[in-house]
């Protein structure tokens, strides 16, 4: 199927968020835990959260201002941290409830079964079923000009890695703690390994690292 | 494995790149093809890409100034026009070679065996053999400040998208066109389905939509 610019800005809505949604490919799926000055948790399933740079270790985040993201924005704004906690196989579809429009005063780990737990000095909640997670600190905010999303730059600050998943160079596995990955508005997948490749040079094909 | 800022900070640079990298979760996996005024082409793996917003349909990918991002990005302004491909099983690791830093005048697509083909108005080069493929239009660069980075605000303008992988509601099966994921630096998978979820309401367990 052809499309043109013309063709997407006919969509009907629904369809269209569904279409465009897909178009950049599989998304991350991550809980970003947080809390609010009164110690009010909040919990929200993401799938916009890119790697920035290893040194300084950063990520970023697109949010937008409707209302499940406001009480994440809200917070984060708050207290300047939040926890960024990887979806697994055992909770994707708990992860997946953390979208419905809870009340303020609504915990989402209560509403949806996951334990909140405390790591170091991070104020905000992470996931204790998660078995990849950071807290990381607000570095800045920005609106995106075009559509209104805000941009979250975050510096990683500590965490924890299922000892299982490391790999001897740093690596983690994710197929080895089930982490779950996103299509579009609503799929989800486990990811089945296709290998891992050596560092590409011109001349030479890849060769697939030992696993 | 708990960690702190200290301990990646003082990991070995490879090592903090591979574990950083992998902590974002599942990457996209894209070509992004563009060429310069010349008509020298050139092909480059990327795993930013990220969804901005359906209406307008943008997207924004963040790459780095180094050699090989450098002729993507050159291109890019030279032109204002980029494509971007999900790469597929059929060819990952023609697509993950070509992160390899080829000369400026040796095209990607004969070096790693992929075919050029040009849709609509864009300049840029399509991979023939990807699956799903639109065009994009540079609307804005900026530097993030904290590590140099480049994010790029692109409008999505044209594409294809192979008719098999089409829903009815516009959601595109990534599982049946083998779209490939990436984890870490250099970890491929293709998506093992776990299904849909309906839309989330507070106080109703999510059901899987009919595949």
């Amino acid at each position: 199927m052809q499309f043109s610019k013309k063709d997407i800005d006919a969509m009907p809505s629904r369809y269209r968020a569904h279409f465009v949604n897909s178009l950049s490919g599989y998304k991350s799926a991550n809980l970003v835990g947080t809390t609010d000055t009164q110690g009010r948790h909040n919990l929200a399933i993401v799938s916009s959260v890119v790697h920035l740079g290893a040194h300084p270790p950063l990520i970023a985040m697109i949010m937008r201002p409707d209302v499940v993201e406001r009480h994440t924005l809200a917070n984060i704004r708050e207290t300047g941290w939040f926890t960024l906690n990887q979806v697994n196989h055992r909770f994707w579809q708990a992860a997946h409830q953390t979208s419905a429009k809870y009340d303020r005063c609504e915990s989402e780990f209560n509403a949806v079964g996951l334990e909140p737990e405390f790591i170091g000095e991070c104020p905000a909640p992470f996931v204790k079923e998660s078995l990849a997670k950071y807290a990381v600190k607000l570095v800045r905010e920005q609106v995106i000009e075009e559509n209104g999303t805000i941009l979250l730059v975050g510096a990683i600050e500590h965490g924890v890695v299922c000892d299982e998943a490391l790999c001897s160079d740093g690596h983690i596995d994710l197929n080895a703690i089930e982490t779950v990955a996103v299509t579009g508005l609503d799929g989800y997948h486990l990811g089945s390994r296709l290998g891992r490749l050596s560092y590409a040079q011109p001349n030479t094909w890849p060769t697939k690292l030992d696993e």
